[in-house]
Order: structure tokens, then sequence, then C-alpha cells
């Protein structure tokens, strides 16, 4: 099967680490396709962010949703998933989405550790919009910035294991998500040092969107998820015009 | 004072009920701008549209804070309202947010009646993401399709009114919320055959508006609302592209 | 428009506070009429005290109440306002409901502070009350005791500001509520000194009122909110009681 | 011991009811002390009567605090229990509330039936007060009026055998508590008839009030149930007075 | 009446205890009968060991029940009681079930303080369970280990003191539950310790199983807590096999 | 990879069926091992029940463990999941637990759809263990008996097509869950005739099993899900009880 990973922002090194953790876990059969936003900001971290991300995320989605057997929108806190998941006949998984309940089998309640304290916010409406609040130990942020993106893993990797360490023991944290996806691959590295489950995101959504794909879940023909009527629009990208205004069959 | 009412669909009918309800409740003082967005969708009813008009509603705001005390996003269900709390100075307030509040000053519960089932989903992400479900008595929509965004509160208006008397009766609503911009003064033709208090969102909205005004409630400079650091961004409009990059002061 | 305050302890200092900090946002059309308990307990505080100044509230109200458009239940807390809600036909709200209704258009979390570590089980009744729990960051109290509810706000003023940007830091709160009717005014001197927005109870409650007036919301007919049915009363002031008799019309 | 069992209404014939169901069950040396309302409503069905009904409450206790053991709000929505339970030293219980927690030893959920519809929405506060709202299937009334709160037993007892049997069917309730004071006793004529446990509240409460006296439940001395610092009033009858300024030891 | 304390763990000396302090509550026509289980775990204080001790509980009552007017499930947490409640005729009450509910009715929020940390997760599943959530201030256990179930009140006896007093001052905790059935008795001896209503989990059960029977709750023979249908089983204890295969009567 | 499909009761032809469902989607290099009880009952589908297949569950993973990667607790409701989890060191998980993540996915909200109503209470409370209440939108079952557990498909699929297209119509269901080992494999035959995506519980547990697998999930060495403490038991199976007292290693 063919996955989509769509990194939603402009950040190419975000996708070469979403990736190579990716090709770790997916299945022999997998072949995964991975995708930088062309337009939008660098990184995810606001609401604000997540506006332009989301309308990315389904530019992106139209592009090349018809060559893929599902997509993972590959930024922490799944900008557009619901928007996404009706307009497109495949399914779309969200790398928070993913993580967080991959964590659910793992124990009682789950804690989601990042590098950024301005990524909380927009976090924790994920975690509402997912309903999943009252399996969460807290969301929990390194103090301080941040140098590079790209290189934030070896910046703040020691200082990501002491505050794991420091959630499990204080919040009963029964399950660790990474969150972000610059963080990816993160979790092979640290992992032995954190006394309970961790979760890399992408991994558990590329797991998930294999998941989806095997089971043959179909697309929503009826409810809440059906594909939505036609509207004609204007000012919008034509791929995602013309699935809007179902002209793409 | 100078309240801007962007209306994040393209359809300058809706922008002109919207205005007209707007007016009759505005203070003395109070003069209010109508947008009409330039792209987009003509209405928004699914999470999918209320992607693209959260993006939208991001730029229309981008384009006219300046000028304004205040801002509704003029769509019921609010696209982009977080994120616009974020990035912009001034006030914002949501359609359906003052509704809903609004109505909580004169009941238990509120029960919003619309006029398409296809909105039902998207607003329920509105109540929930307000985490007002506890206030809901329902979110009630009229059966079958509409001719006519522009005259709809002709074609449904009697239907509505059967509608909310018979979620009163069933479903013990306090208050009546009317759902939906296009419905935007209804409330002042039906309003007597209504036996609870009936919101027109709207006006509610722009009632919410002067208050958040007249009570000089300053812009957030810590916490989760604050403006968030520079980024920049490619591919997205001038205006907006400013204010993220925080090239505009 | 004529708005009634009601404030249900006996200390006129307070009334005088409300009335002080209410004018400053009131509309110029609007006629600000204060009132002040004839019985009852000097500062409303614990359960026990709001059971009085419910019954006080109902009182004051069934006297007032055909003189004026809308009323303020003005203790933080709300005292009565269900039933006032019921037995009266013109818009009642109450300074706790008003502020957090009103806090919540201006950000994800507010969070409460007083004066008096002793209000707080009280405070936390009306939260529960308004079913506003998940929108509350908390509430918060300086430790010890106060000398005189009048001089309240110069006594612990500074503490108060110390308090509020603690609890910004700490828990996260988007918004700032005083509660309490003796700090009425106290936001105006450090509203510069707190960087989130802040609420003064009672002029969210003034601004609230009007808005329930110039939307015209109507008195429900029906439902849970219609005037009860007539009952005979005993040992009832004589304005309550002819309105729980409806021998006033 | 004894225990007070205080009507907050003026009805005798209520508290006739209520002394012969607690009869039914109190202990062997439990001496019963029944007390009506001097002052009030005929009977409490709304939030309105409810605030009357707490007054009245807290000045029947005051006058009977020190010669009983433990006492009884023999309403059922228990109007005042919280001010009840931070003012006086002895346990107070309520009516609804005992039969609430008493249920739920019984099954998961209990349905609360009652003879008027006019209850319900008082009722459903006093579930959201004591937080069952998650073990509550529902509270369910007649229709329509009934001639005489003394003779309600006999005019309304086959429908509400009828409506017990339905709300088990419908909606899953494990266990059915009769609603109101005034259906005292009704339990052990039509329990045969009710195919799961059925709760007489005022059976429950007098049980419940036992156990904590048994128990030797301590009055708080501190935290949010201690007695109230003192307070000068005005206007209050003396014995609640005294209470209130502390001038009763 | 005759109740039956079953201790579903294989330590006599905890049943020594739960004798002991059931005694001291019980009504004079109350007969205790202790039973400690035959086979299991020494002590229950995880998930696993309570599905031992569920499978336990149902033994034993299935021995005892034709004898006894109810059961106590005598280990905190209340392994097999939902399974007790369908299984058997006669009513069952569980220990932590029974301190929590009494506790309801001392305060808006109790707190459980227990000796040991392994007890915490088992302790919140059934604080879960019961869905007392809302009411419950935290579960708090001593850290460190100790050195005989036997002797654990004396071992522990000073440093529950001061962790109750903790959790009073900083949790806002109105009622004190102790948690685990190795306690039993302890509230005796340092209650006067404890500034506030403080629960024996034993002796509250007790109380409330006497409440069961004096109001002659009466088994479900329709709903979720019906006696289920025949079912054949196989390797199973004789008495519980009957109970299952209904050839019992 | 070797997988334990480990169904709790005794019918060999549940596990047929649980078998074969679950070939069609395990990955290519994974082995599945079906194990049925050898004690305990028939079929689970009470309270009561599930205490004997939960004791039943541990004693069968305590013998398979050590020779699979992972073990699914083959009924729906999961039997002693937390036990499980706690107290074996590879990844374990139920079939509802499985299915109702999965579809999470796939929706806003699930529907549990099985074939007959003594199931319902028992799945509640799995549903409210998961705290997965809130993306419900209910669980709903035929009417009525059936006459055999293996020939339950073909007596009951045509049924539960009708009901689960009624409830996604009425219930605004966006996935339908089949709920019941019994029914494995339906999904496949009737898929078609569900316009929403429909679970297979056994197949996806299969998949979750390998997605814990995959992703190499550890075992907790700290918190809630650590291994318990060694502690001497009696009357227990040898596997079990030597994995109880940590005699394996």
């Amino acid at each position: 099967m063919r996955l989509l990973i769509a990194n939603p922002n402009t950040t190419q090194a975000v996708t070469d680490k979403l990736m190579a953790a990716a090709r770790e876990v997916a299945a022999p059969g997998t072949e995964l396709i991975g995708r930088t936003a062309h337009r939008g900001v660098p990184y995810l971290s606001t609401r604000a962010d997540a506006v332009i991300g989301g309308a990315v995320t389904l530019e992106m989605l139209a592009e090349m949703h018809t060559e893929v057997d599902a997509a993972i929108v590959a930024a922490f806190a799944d900008p557009a998933l619901g928007g996404a998941r009706e307009l497109f006949d495949i399914p779309v998984v969200g790398l928070a989405e993913a993580a967080m309940l991959t964590a659910c089998m793992l124990g009682r309640s789950f804690a989601i550790v990042t590098f950024s304290g301005g990524l909380v916010p927009w976090y924790r409406e994920c975690l509402d919009w997912n309903g999943l609040g009252n399996r969460c130990a807290g969301i929990f942020a390194l103090e301080g910035t941040f140098k590079s993106l790209a290189d934030v893993q070896e910046e703040k990797g020691e200082a990501l294991v002491a505050l794991a360490n420091e959630v499990i023991t204080r919040h009963e944290a029964d399950v660790i998500i990474l969150g972000g996806a610059p963080l990816s691959g993160l979790a092979r590295t640290i992992g032995t040092r954190i006394p309970v489950p961790l979760i890399d995101s992408i991994q558990a959504a590329v797991k998930q969107a294999e998941t989806l794909v095997t089971l043959k879940a179909r697309k929503a023909v009826t409810g809440t998820f059906r594909r939505p009527a036609a509207k004609e629009c204007t000012g919008i990208p034509d791929a995602l015009r013309a699935r809007f205004e179902r002209r793409d069959g």
C-alpha cells in the first residue's frame, strides 16, 4: 500500500525526520510518500498557525489523494483532520490522534512531552477535540526557546529525558508521547532511558494508517463524514477546488 | 466605536442580512463595517468548508484590524476564532460563541435550531470547543434541502417556528438560538411565536463586541493568547503575512 | 433603560463602589438604580450567608422589578439567580455569571481571584451551577483576614496584583476575574499591571444587562423559567408575597 | 438518638406523611421529632420556592439543633443543605441526597419519578449540585396537575406505577426514587409492582441520619464546612441570628 | 439481621480488624459473620490482585448468601461488586462504595488516604466505576513500604495523621476516608487529630448494609441487575457453579 | 511475530470464528495462536460472567505469555485487561478497546451494535472504563433471545444490518462496531450494506497488537502498570501463581 505523509509546514528537514522514523516501522509492502508544504509557515505552533496549516493540509491531500491508499497529517495537533476526513475517500490519520489512541492501549493515562511551551495551547485543543482529556496526565513543555527546528533533538534531547522522567514520577503518566513532528525518531534514541512506554507519533501514525487500510475501512456515504455536496469555490488552488466542486469524480 | 462584521463566505446577500440585523441593535455610537470574503465557498456548512473559511477569516481580519475596535467572525461556528484571538490585538467575537454565552443568561439550557442538517456536525464541534455541551439541549435542523441561501428565511421560516416549538416542548430548551448567518434578522419576524427567549446570533455578537470594547479588555501580552512570535511565511496574502511576520508593528 | 443594581448585603459602602464602577461603563441612555439590602448580613461569604442573601434578593427585586428594565444581582456568586429568573418578567443577571461568560470571549480559561479564602467554596458552587468548570483555571484567594470591607481594595490591592500574576504564570489563566462586589472598580486601578484581560464583575454585568434589554429577550411563557403558578404564602414581605401569589398582575 | 425532620413547607399533612413513613424504619432507640414551617409556601416546587424554603430551613434548624443529634431537610431537592451543614454542628441530611446516595448502592443508575412536571427543573439542580448526573437515568414526571397535596398519593399512585415501569423499561433505570415529600409512604403500597428497588426518600434519609450519628461523624473545624466566623445580622429571626452571630456558644 | 463480612484476601488478621471495628457500630440486632478467603492473595493491592479477589468474592458469597440478609465485600475497591449485585438476591455493599457515599453527606469533597502507593491505581478505578470523581479531592498514599499488614496501623498511624492533615489543608478535602481494610478501627484512635469528618470504611459499610436491609430494598427482577439466566459452567467451585447454573432455586 | 488470541469462554466455535477473521488481516509474518478457556462459562455476557472470565484470562495468559509477542483478550468488554497489562511483560490488547480506539480514527462517534440485550450493561462498563463515553453514540442490541452462539451470525445477520442502519440514521453514529466475539467475521459479509465504516473487533485487535509489537512498546518498569511485587498465593493455578509470586523470572 501507499501512504502519504503530508507535512503541512514548509521545512524539508522535518519531512526528512518524519520519513526516516516512518521507514523504521512501515510494513514490507508499504510505500511511504513524503510531501512538504509549498506554502505556509516553517513550523506550526499556535492556533493561528494551525489555521494556515489546515488549509495547506487540504491542498496537499487534494493533490495526492488519488495516488495513495491513506494519508497522514504529519503535524502534531492534526490541522484540518476532520475536514480531510469528510472531503477525501481514503483514510486520513493525524499524528497526535494516532499517538494518543495508541497510547491508550499501553496504560490508563498518557502525557505529552514537547520541546516548546508555545505548543501547549494548540495541543490542548487537539486533545479536547479528541475527547481524550480524561486519559491525559498533562501536556508538558520545556521552558525557554530552541535554536533550530532541524537540530532540536540534539539540543533538547537530554532535557526531554529529564522532563519525561519527572512527569512520570509526579503526574503518574503511564505512557509518554513525544509531541511535535521535529521530534520524529527521537524515541529510538532515548527510549531506554524512559521507564514507561514511549510513543513516536509518526511511527504510531504509520501503523494506524496501515491498520485502516488493511481493515478496508470504507468511506462513509451517509452521516457526518460523508463527502460534502458540491460547492462552487473561488480563489482556491485547482486540485482542492475540483474536490470541493466534485469535478474530480 | 467601529466594528468589523467579517462574513467569511462569498455571498454578499448574507452580509446584507447580517448588516441589517446588526444595525437594529448597535449602540448609537457604533459604526458597523461589513465585509464579504473575496475567495472561498458561497456558504460554510461542513468541517472542510470551515478550514477554508478559517483561512479567509484571518485574511479579512488582517486587512481590516487596524481600522476597527473589534471584529465579529460572522459565520455561525466561528472559524479560526482562537487563531484570530491570538493574532490580533482587538477583541474578536464569534457568532455562535456570542449567541451561546448570551443565551446562558436567559436560562439553563439553550437549543440551536437551523435550516439544514448538513450544518449540525460543524456546529457540534463549535459547541464542544466552547465547552458548553452541558448547557445545550441539542442542535436541531430541518430535514431536506433548501433552494437559495438568500431566500432561506422565507422558504424555511414557518418550518423553523414549528421546529423551535417542538424542541422547547420535547427537549426542555429554555432559550432558542437561530443558527446560521443566513437566518440573521429572522428572530424579529418570528419572535412572538416562540414562547421562550430567541437569540439572533449577529445581534448577540454586536452587543458582545461592544461590551468588550467598552470594558476596555486588553490584549494578553502573556499566556496562551499573547501574540505569536514572528515567523516567516510563504504563499500567504500580504496583509496576513505581515501580521504573522510581525512586520506591521 | 433603567437597571437595578441590587446589593443583597447590608453594607452601603459596597453599593457605592458597585455604582461608581457601573457608571464608568453604562451606556449614555442607561439609568442605574442602586439598592442596599435592608436586612441580612453585612457581606456574603459562605453558603449559609447565600441562603439569607438569596431571600433578600428576591425581596429587593419584588419591590423594584416594575420600575426597571433589568436587574443585576450584585453579589459575586449570584444568590437566588435562578429563582429570580423564574419569578420576574425582566432579565436578571448575576455578577459572577456575567463576569465568567464575558471572560469566555477573551480566552479559553479564566481564573477568579479574590481577597478572602472564605469565599472560595461558595464561588465554586456558583461556578458549578453555571457549568463552566471546564473554562476555569481555578479560584484563588489571598491568605489571611481583612480589616474592613470598605477599604479592602486599598488593603489588598497589591497582594491581589501579585496573586493574579502568579495565577497567570502557574495556572495558564487567559483572563482574570476579580471576585467579590467589594472589589468593584479595582480593575481600573490595577489593570495595567495584569498582563491579560481583567474583568470587573459589575462592569461586565451592566453591559450584559444592557445587552439583554437591547436584544429584547422575552420572558419565557413556557419551559423551566416560565413564571410559577400562584401559591399562597405566609410570613413573607408583602411585595414578594404578592409576586408569589400572582396578585400583582 | 433524636432526629429532627424539618419540613420547610407549611403543610402539616406533608409532615404527617413524612413522620409516618419515617417511623416504619427508624431504629428502636431513635426518637423522631417533626416540625412544619411556620412561614413560607405550602409546597416547594420551583427554584424560587426553594429560596424561601432555604431560609425557612435555616430558621427551623436554628430553633431545634441543640435538641437533636441530627437533622433531615425534609423537602426533596434539599434547600439550604450546604448552608445548614456549615452553620450547625450536627449532621444534616437532605431527602434527595439520601435517596440518591442510597440508590447508588442498589444499581448503576437511578431514576427520579415524581407527580408534577413543575418539580423537574428544581430537582435537576439538586442532582447537579450532588454531582450525580452520571448515575441518573433521568427525572420523570407525570403530566397534568394534581388536586390536593395531601391526597396526591391516592390520586396519582396508579399513574406513578405506570410511569416507573415505563422508565425502567425505556431508560434502563436500575433503581426508582420517588421524588417529593408528599409521596412519603407510597413506596410501601406500590413496591411490589415495581420490578426494581424502590426508594422512599424520607426512609432513606432517616437511615442515613442514623448512620452519621452512629459513626460519630465530627463537625469540621477547618475546611469548607467549618462553622463560619461571626457576622452581625439584621432582620433575621432571633435563633438564626444568634447562630450567625455566634452568640449561642 | 445477619450481615456477612467477606474479606477476599487470605489474611485472618485483617478479618479480625474488620470485625472489631464493625462491632462498634452494628445495631443491637445485627449479627456479624466474618469470613476470610480460603484462596487467593494475602492482600489485594493491584488490578491483577483484584481479578483474583473478585473471583474469590463470588465464591465466598455463593457459599454464604442464603444464610445472611446482606453482604459486605470487605476489600477497599470492592472487587466483583457489580457481578455480586447481579448474581445474588441479597443487598451487597462495597467498602469503598459505602465509605465514599457516606462521605458525600458530610461535605462536598472527600479524599482517600492510604498506607501504600501501590493501592492508588486500583482505588482510582473504583472511584471511576462509582462515577464519583467530581466529589473526590484526590487519593493520597504514604511513600515507602510497610512491614506487616497486621501491624500497619501501629507502624503508619502517625504518618497517616500527618498526611490527612496535609491533604485537608492543601487539597480542600471536606472529609477523609481511610482506604484499605487493614486500617479498620484506626479512625477511632486518630479521629480527634483529624479536623474534619473521618470515615472508617467497614463501619460505613455496616451501617449502609443495615440501611438496605431495613429499607427492604428488593432484588431487581428486570433491568441490568436482574439475576442472569442460567449458564452451564465448568471448573468453578460447586456453590458458585450452582448459582450460575440456577440449580440453587 | 506471534500473537495469542485468548478466548476466555469455553466455546471452541467462537475461537474458530475469531481465528478465521483474524487470519484475514494478520500481516504475512504474524503467527496467530488461538486458545479456548478450559474452564468458566460458555459465553460471557454479564458482569458476573466477566469476573470468572477475568480470572480465566489471567490463567490463559500465564500459560502462554512467554511464547508470544503480544496477546489479545478475545472477549468484547475485555475482562481483566488492566490486570493483565500489569502482570505480564508483553503488550495485551482487548477486543472492545481495540475496536473503539480504531473507530475513533474513522469518525467522531461510534456505536456498538450487538445481538443480545443482556450484553449491554457489561459493554457499558467497558466503555466507561476506557473513558470513551463522549465518543460513543450508544450501545444497541437486538431484542429477544438467540438460539445458538455458533450460529448467531446466520440467525441475526439480517437483523443486525437493519439495527445498524437505524442507529446510523437516528443516532448519528459515524462508525459501527460489531460487539461480541461470536460476530467475528460478520463484517466481511454485511459490510457493503452498512453505509459507514464497520469494525470487526478481532480484526482491529490483531492490527493493534501488531502495532504495539512493531513499535517495540516497552513494559513499564515504574508507574501504575509496572509489574506488581511478589505475593505468595494459594489456590491459584500453577502458572499464574508463579507469575504472582515472581518465581518465573
